[in-house]
């Protein structure tokens, strides 16, 4: 079925590739922890180890349906959009009462998104495309296609020559 | 990385495979058109032209929440999830406020399946599987594997021979 006129395939992730959950993490942590954190001690440190309070941050009051957007994600992703057959997937279901509050998030930073162009999912492994952008291991390693990282604190001592590091979205309408 | 141990990957639909849509919208629709609705004439019809005020009807008070199951689902589904790698995959992103509702259904009716199985789409045709089971030939048609069409009324004419047609649960343990 595949033609050359077909556009290719991009999976795009939305925590920490869309939406820049960090500093809601760093804001939120010390309000169960009493502690603070510093953003400059949080390369290299997965987020669970990061932020101990991960899980009660994340599902309570509306987390996703506040977070900023990240730096110019609204241009890149409309750039992608008109090049590429996009697809935003997000592992929406580990945190089941985020679903409405991401999809409202979508509707409302990035209009031009669809609701065809929406996947919540458990795993992204089973999703055909031809290209990822996600800041996860986890999700890029299972990926047949072209793999991209979007450089987050948890992920900058990942040095797998299979992904290419993107460190912002001016770097992905360079690259793609 | 396939390997001759690996478990075939199955698709199952929600809503016309292990929900019970059809007496639901029979209810429903007299409320807002002030008919009654012949179950006996629905077959061949699609059912937005069957229940002209589905769109209302689903998306008022958690319609999907307390749908009724599929006869013998529950046993089936149970079957094929020993036997294969199971996904549930609804098209729940075109009517977003259903989806906390089907994950809790999901959860209320088949414990045995976790968020890791599930997927809400937009379009089911991204979804790398080996088997699918679903009531629509729109999402039978795009994809590359072995077609399972479930029995439902709005589908009772579909002759495409690259369908093996089921009627019930009993009949898929029965084949799968």
């Amino acid at each position: 079925m595949e033609t050359t006129k077909m556009k290719k395939r991009i999976i795009i992730d939305m925590d920490g590739v869309l939406a820049d959950v960090y500093p809601a993490l760093i804001a939120n942590e010390p309000i169960y922890a009493n502690t603070l954190i510093s953003p400059d001690k949080l390369n290299g440190i997965a987020e669970y180890e990061a932020f101990p309070h991960l899980k009660e941050i994340v599902t309570h009051d509306h987390f996703f349906r506040n977070l900023p957007e990240m730096d110019n994600a609204f241009n890149g992703l409309k750039y992608l959009n008109e090049k590429y057959e996009v697809l935003i997937v997000s592992a929406a279901l580990e945190f089941a009462n985020s679903m409405n509050d991401k999809l409202a998030w979508l509707n409302d930073h990035f209009p031009f998104i669809n609701w065809r162009q929406v996947l919540f999912c458990g795993r992204k492994d089973v999703i055909n495309a031809d290209i990822i952008i996600d800041d996860h291991p986890k999700n890029l390693s299972v990926f047949n296609g072209q793999r991209f990282i979007f450089t987050q604190p948890h992920n900058t001592n990942i040095t797998d020559p299979s992904y290419h590091r993107i460190n912002n979205w001016n770097e992905i309408t360079q690259v793609l």
